[in-house]
């Protein structure tokens, strides 16, 4: 840097500046923060077609969103998502709110017009989720997008899982095991929260997490589930009730518990089309794993391995090479060649959990600038994991019998 | 040592000499060369009441006994396993065999008045099994002892595991999960072995690894398995015939190629006594993974994990700890306080896989000389876990439904 | 959130704003990329009393800092790193140059008045860093901050280890060993960047890894080595010369190579203050080896290590644990409780590299506004670790004798 | 196994016999008790063409040394390890006693006409080590072996590493690491045993820990260290008093305490012939570290690490792979082609510690049996191991200054 030069080059031309992409956010907690770092960060790591702006975050409390907004970056705060909607400056709705709320969030949105990015899983219900699917094709002819997000499949490490399985790297596959196992219900005094009751969350481990591992395993096989088994089990059955909490009941009760009505943990098992078996556990009660998505994939010609507890590194078994020399190897997805990984630092050097977020702001709006109008995971994508969850829990309820997934 | 002495101390008293123990055992191949070392070995590293003699060795083939008796160090060869058990030198009868042979020998050599140690799993049918346990029962009753050969049990990690689970330190628990992995049928051209066949080997990967893992999480828990639901695979229908193939077909036919009838994966669900949620993947089909006998324990206080191919190692979770200094610890199961450590090498110096064996034949000597006419695991045990893999059998046939093992 | 409600929450009074604090960063390679990332997310996520502006990013090259200024959100942008301390929107100079630059820079932005960031190490010489000490005290009676950029310091991890030594939990230390192996010299066509040239860069893996590696080991145990012994290594002499490298030289000469200058790797060996033992490796001819900050640290009372390709981990031995469950522990330092991550995601949630960079900036402008003036890591801190790679290279040149690090 | 068959086949023609080879083992503490396990084995796992025979152990104590022969299965006790030396049934004399006598009675039993085995370290001295290699040599004449005891070269997974590094895996070397920790020390109330003392031990860890450290670096890379740089420390300089202990102190002294005379932890560099550095580190203070023999080393082609804690296993990393798909891979070295592993269990099945020794005994008797009186690892190479540590030691007195190691 010469200290000769004086001139201030802001005198110069100003630079191209790519049109702006204005998001309207619903929602401002745990996924909130974390999809406002991926909107501000995605356009000052990655060159994008369209500039992303924060232009207004919702919420219903008034203060708490204002705050939010200030927080976050947002240059504007709604407390009716309607009028978010509504805005002018807003062309992508991002939808972070409970699950109850993202099918009538979602259909309004894609029928004002809008682009839609809906946080996971896509709904309550099947019969939800098929609404949302209809209203995303109807605007798909309008040339809107509509994504789901299944935020897991922008990790580097799964999508270069994904990559090496489409080049037949493991060959015909034999099987998937995923296990999604947290801790944080262990303690039988932990609060009944909004997660835990069934008119909000939909289901328990299952939807939360469960819902990840069934994308996972259809995204990465790029096949779907055809059928499952499956059991479920709430182990602590009554919690304390939060102050305020939703339900509404007193906490100055007689007991100060309330019922939980969604699964602590769900086992299910299943085949893929091809007729690869896959296992599946998710849970919230198993102590000491904090965040331990972990799965297994073999085939034929080889083995994919990943825990998200570490994510910046895959595990792959090449089954091809001499069994001498063969093993699993640990590969740190951090190379310039690995996905995403152009943009971000030189090898060795870890990203982190947030940093999905960054790489779906990326898709979204690379798809939004190419009229891509069903850019995955989709919502139909979305609605395919609703079923395989619907199945589950009808066979859970069917004493584990074997469940169609409907095509 | 000192050069001065010149005594050979030879000529002094003899010392105490503990009295024979006479072991015949049937069968040479894998099993049979495990067991060998364990009772050659036994006695140079515990202090045992009774001091084990390899006695005979049976097999049918005159020619590979004999060479077997040489290499193994068994001082004389059978060609019949009646005269085997026959033998007045034989007290203790040890069965090598397939599964389809275990019933007939047992039960002849418990009506001989010999004590019995059979190999896992104790039959290929529920069937047999009670008939095991009939005998061994009548035979207890007259001081023998009738053990079954589930040897993992005898793994210091193992056995240190259940006692961390006996003394509370893990609570309520609340998950199993347990795979057992292999890969040496990726290759669709690996023979059919016996291994293969049903009428020999009872069932595949169930059978042979599911039954490990069956017995471990009742063992380690201290309960049963009270349901399961399962799914079973056949990926590789027909396999090449092996020359002189028990099956007896030519190896020159138009295919060369027979059937598999028994299962290359099994996965399965259950129910614990306690309502813990348990899983269990049995397969001989992922690459990469040579013995992957892997498996976790949840519970309310603490976690488990451990994994057959790392076998020093146990990983142990106190989630009584405060969490910011709380995680998986990996405890090298190599102390002398650990189970039987005391007799073995300092700290930090690896057991292998057939140590389990020397174990297994000190706890059944020791069994034998205290007149402990059940052992764990007992006939029993082994008629428990058969129930289970029954079950198996049934839920899979039965598209998957919820089986109770009977009692 | 209510669809009721239509009031448009700006419109409601503003809340109240922390003074900005301006921000004034020189050089916008790799570590400009990463401040950027770091002064641009700092006040999303902590509560700040001071709120960080991306006033101005210097650099020679007008076309190039102007896009550099565009794609990481600074507001102005100036060719003269002058100028840009003169700014009267500047209070704080970030400086990310190469190393040759760093005192003219830093003594003349403390001179202006201004708090300074200096990345690390603080300087190329023992005699530049004395004159930016020199600086920063006459600069801290004026009540100015000025910290060195050892952005490891501010990982969960190491921040948590560091606690954990304090508290006594490792009681006296015996030893510390630290590695810090990458591979990116493997290759002998790799070209002979800045890097490689001691005008420009000092030295080599000294001073670029090992600088970090000698300020981890001081931090972590609150002692200053007070002697080292050493040898380095240039494996690769000559490399190619990069087009326009700034050698000056022409890459289409008579053999197109031009003279590696520094180190390609340094291994050296010293005492702490208290007699422990130390050990370091800096290398980049570490096949494999991407960014392996591995550290170990034994004491009498337990032991600490940590490897930086897994920087969300610590593992902890408690040696006043009873040997039998005693073991190195894997703590996941993701817990609301541990250093800086009250502000992030749920535990299990892991963390990059970028991060550092984020807490760099909180600690520094908590700093500046609690008029600590001297924050660590101090410009001091930085001159003791210059002391410390100047006794290894003059023990590497005196073949390898004991060499006292100046006090 | 037929029942129709009624044939003893002990009646059978007795097949052919291998010549017996008597071995005579002077010690029966830890060594004494592994090489037994060794001896005893091995015949029975390999096929060799020399039958070895457990003809004499010998010690000082007489009851204690009949009770060893007794319990590890060695047919005849001496006293006097002359006379061992001197019985006809002994062609092999296996020496497992403290570093301080094995030159005396290796020199006898060469000069005796009998084959060597002997215990690392070779001797306490350079001296001494130069007179056993002057009567190896002289034996080597007259058709004997002599072969010293580093038991770690018969790793399978040592093995394969060497094999790799032979067939140019790694190309040309640049670095070797190799640490070697354990904690037996870090209590200071140890006791002072014979290993704590330099006129029995000769050092501490070094000779102890260092010396395997040493030889592997040289056995691995088929290179020989050229120079070191070294420091040592002995961080608890009194220890209580051994009751008995061979100092002669009396226990019941004022502080019953006596002076440790060896050093706890060595820490020393060098440079291998190619110029490859090396870092090595032998501590008995590191709090957790039971038996971590922990190596790595990197080339241009590749990467090799090793940990005697996961001694089953092997990290390869073939730099000659696309970056975007490399990785460290783990070996399970149990396959059929790994060194020593045709004899033992089907993949997947771990060996453990004492394996080792049995290996050793393996490649010793096939050595007598091909008249190769040089085997690897001969006496010229542990007195080179020798004349390194006595380089270390020299360095670490005249303050750490490079010292080379004579030819």
């Amino acid at each position: 840097m010469a200290g000769k030069e004086q001139r201030d080059i802001e005198a110069g031309p100003p630079p191209p500046v790519e049109p702006a992409l204005g998001v309207g956010m619903v929602g401002y907690a745990f996924m909130g923060a974390a999809h406002s770092q991926g909107w501000r960060t995605v356009g000052r790591v990655f060159d994008l077609p369209l500039r992303p702006v924060l232009a207004a975050i919702g919420g219903r409390d008034a203060a708490a969103v204002r705050a939010a907004a200030d927080r976050h970056g947002w240059a504007a705060a709604e407390t009716d998502w309607r009028a978010l909607i509504a805005r002018d400056d807003v062309q992508v709705v991002d939808i972070c709110t409970p699950g109850d709320s993202h099918a009538e969030i979602a259909v309004a949105a894609l029928e004002a017009g809008k682009h839609v990015l809906c946080e996971k899983p896509l709904a309550n219900s099947v019969a939800e989720a098929e609404a949302m699917v209809a209203a995303a094709e109807a605007a798909a002819a309008r040339g809107q997008v509509a994504m789901v997000g299944f935020n897991y499949r922008r990790l580097p490490a799964i999508a270069y899982a994904r990559r090496l399985i489409a080049d037949g790297r493991l060959g015909a596959l034999r099987h998937v095991r995923i296990t999604y196992l947290q801790d944080w219900l262990v303690d039988p005094d932990f609060p009944l929260t909004w997660r835990l009751e069934r008119e909000h969350a939909g289901s328990g481990a299952l939807g939360d997490l469960g819902a990840h591992a069934v994308d996972l395993a259809q995204y990465l096989t790029g096949e779907q589930l055809v059928g499952v088994s499956a059991l479920t089990e709430t182990f602590v059955r009554e919690r304390p009730l939060l102050a305020g909490a939703s339900t509404g009941l007193s906490a100055s009760g007689a007991t100060g518990r309330g019922q939980v009505t969604v699964d602590d943990a769900a086992l299910f098992t299943g085949r893929l089309a091809s007729g690869a078996l896959a296992s599946f556990e998710a849970t919230r009660m198993a102590a000491g794993r904090k965040n331990a998505l972990r799965l297994e994939i073999n085939g034929e010609r080889g083995s994919l391995a990943f825990d998200l507890e570490r994510l910046n590194e895959l595990s792959f078994h090449d089954h091809t090479e001499p069994a001498v020399s063969a093993g699993f190897r640990r590969i740190l997805v951090t190379e310039p060649d690995h996905p995403y990984l152009e943009a971000w630092w030189p090898p060795g050097h870890a990203l982190g959990y947030e940093h999905t977020f960054v790489h779906q702001a990326r898709d979204l709006v690379r798809a939004i600038a190419a009229g891509t109008t069903a850019p995955a995971p989709s919502f139909a994508d979305g609605l395919q994991v609703q079923r395989v969850l619907a199945a589950v829990e009808e066979s859970a309820e069917k004493n584990a019998v074997y469940t169609p997934v409907p095509v």
